[in-house]
């Protein structure tokens, strides 16, 4: 039997977490896979959490030497998120020939370079299924799976606080602030939500996913970044009349050889597998050139679920003879789309007159926009003011951009009061 | 640069699209995954497959040996189908440590025992991603990603033959056999249908993704399998009304520490995730312990989709330095369960005469079948008939079948019309 020594570095949520299925499963672990998986040190501040889980206090401390310089540890996982120690401690223990699971979003795609050096340096593994929608293996698919396929795109609901926000929204018919609040009050976003819902989360992940798809490294200001904050619930509903969900997508494509990356809130159609991706659920599309489209489901965070893909990596690292590091090109500026193609819904209010919708379609064809359809509706209280909207065919972003610029100065144009892409 | 050579045993539709990804892709896989793969050999008897391909005839033959004593072929990918001669000839190859990458769901199967013995003599590898449901990762999923779950259950929809019928019949309101000529006239469906539309495909895929969450050889003759050629647009249509879709499901489940395996229409509630999967399209679901529902969605048949399982596991065995293969506990009698909890619809063409539901609900409740729902509804030309719908509570299938076999008889039943069991 294989006897692999791993540390666990931070005992929070996800870290219990690890050791509670670890310390269960170690059994059937041991009769499956045939490893035996111990923890040997766990660095933490607060013993407190290693009482609550009957830990020996003996292997817990605060010193990385602990970790580096114990030749028994082979497997460093690490639970501390952020930048710093996390970033250093990993470093040094790949250096010293220890692989490491990290479930670390942020440090991964924005210190991946450098943890990989580290790693071929120590001849050692570097392995993150955790770092992206949880439960779902999403990136074992990504390494293992797709070997026979250019992919053309991966397109994903990848943060959970924003899908609950959005899917209450529209279940319950809230704005919302009013629904942000109740997550915050039932522990499903944090008292400052912005690594949620301003897409940031989505960002890290899409960066890490995009660089496995693309075979290229994917720079976090490459990513075009918008969060829901700005979503009115005036227009989940009228999505919702016209059969569209409001979901904020991760996507990645390839175009014309060039590579799109962006975060934003999008409508799709109810009949798109993604649409029934409710609440805090997650779930990633990836289309190849030869299996075509393929979806995988699942739970984007929590405790378990995030350590099940914790425990898979450190049992899948355990059993390898030899660590592969996935090789990726370092990209140029001129690999990256600076525009990309979409359908858009544009809703505005303006003054209920003669010749105002002639003046904003004028705009709109000055800047080469194509309009599919168009409807009007009373804006509520003022009878003076028109709500107008807009679904565009596809058209270049930056030319739709322009045009809303340059329509926004009109005077008969009260408000823009929202543009949405649509993705089919 | 690590060079694999490979033999491809067949140039079917699966067989011809593998060299064609490969051939396609080879920079990309040599770029991205470090291994160059040349096909060295091809065994097939149709040249003319080999010519369409370009293929240089001399690589071609009819001849085994010229595989087996081959030093440079390190993997065989088969296509054959059926059991021989494939068999032989793969357990020759594992025997000589040639790798074995098999599409061939009945054999593996039929055989597995056969096959893993001959690839522990030979310390080759066996790899089968192809065997089950086409280009989705289903079987890296359960082997690499699932480590630190015990699976409770897995459920799915595997095959595309069956959906694309019951997806027409639900869609088009048309009768089975009415579906089932349009399909074989498209190609979707053979002459001799009954490999599909019996179950058979479903119940072999069903027996090695059972066997993988399990930990057990699941043997085909412990598996509980029914059609869906009885199937009638009415009920199709009752179960639409009230919200549900029919589909054939292949179900793995532990309950009560023994293992369920059964195949069967059943049908689920339009917002279950397996609802959307339409025509040819398959989906699988796993439920672990630590990870709760996963569900995987994909083309399950073609030959593209297919072949990038097949060269997804080629490139996956070429870079192992070690090959691992499952260990798998003999199963006894005692492991499989011979009855199941299960939901009922139940259709009925009972005399529109009073008493009647009366002696009905008696017979149910004698076997301890717990009913949920009753309606009633004009069955159609003759007055005198009635059409009775239940639902039931969980029961245990044979207490239902008992029940129903006993209704059958009585004289005011005039046809027990359809037994399909709910899945929630």
């Amino acid at each position: 039997m294989k006897k692999v020594g791993i540390a666990l570095l931070g005992l929070g949520v996800v870290g219990s977490g690890t050791y509670r299925i670890l310390e269960k499963n170690k059994e059937y672990i041991k009769n499956h896979y045939g490893v035996e998986i111990e923890v040997m040190h766990i660095l933490e501040k607060d013993t407190t959490k290693a009482e609550a889980l009957g830990i020996d206090k003996s292997i817990v401390s605060v010193d990385i030497n602990n970790v580096i310089n114990n030749p028994n540890i082979s497997i460093v996982a690490e639970f501390f998120g952020g930048i710093e120690p996390a970033r250093s401690f990993l470093i040094a223990s790949l250096r010293a020939g220890k692989s490491v699971v990290t479930s670390n979003k942020e440090m991964l795609a924005k210190c991946w370079q450098e943890l990989d050096a580290a790693a071929r340096e120590g001849k050692a593994g570097l392995y993150f299924e955790a770092s992206c929608v949880g439960g779902v293996p999403i990136i074992r698919t990504l390494q293992e799976s797709m070997q026979g396929n250019n992919i053309l795109s991966i397109m994903g609901i990848v943060n959970g606080t924003t899908n609950y926000i959005l899917s209450n929204m529209a279940d319950k018919g809230l704005e919302y602030s009013d629904v942000l609040r109740e997550a915050q009050r039932l522990g499903y976003a944090e008292a400052n939500p912005s690594a949620d819902v301003d897409g940031f989360d989505s960002m890290y992940k899409l960066s890490i996913l995009s660089t496995l798809a693309f075979h290229k490294r994917i720079p976090l200001d490459k990513i075009y970044r918008e969060g829901i904050s700005k979503i009115s619930k005036k227009d989940i509903e009228i999505g919702k009349e016209l059969g569209y969900t409001l979901k904020l997508l991760a996507i990645g494509k390839l175009a014309d050889g060039k590579i799109e990356a962006r975060v934003h809130p999008a409508f799709i159609q109810n009949t798109h597998p993604l649409a029934t991706v409710k609440g805090s659920f997650n779930a990633v599309m990836i289309a190849g050139d030869n299996v075509g489209d393929i979806m995988l489901y699942g739970r984007g965070a929590g405790d378990l679920p995030t350590g099940s893909a914790i425990v898979s990596d450190i049992v899948f690292c355990a059993r390898q003879t030899e660590h592969i590091l996935p090789v990726f090109a370092t990209p140029r500026d001129t690999d990256f789309s600076d525009d990309f193609d979409s359908k858009y819904y544009i809703r505005m209010s303006v003054a209920d007159k003669s010749g105002v919708l002639s003046k904003i379609t004028g705009v709109f064809g000055k800047y080469d926009v194509s309009i599919a359809t168009m409807q009007q509706r009373q804006s509520g209280d003022d009878p003076a003011v028109a709500s107008v909207i807009f679904f565009s065919h596809e058209n270049r972003e930056k030319n739709v951009m322009r045009a809303i610029s340059e329509i926004k100065s009109l005077n008969e144009v009260k408000e823009v009061d929202a543009v949405i892409r649509v993705v089919d």
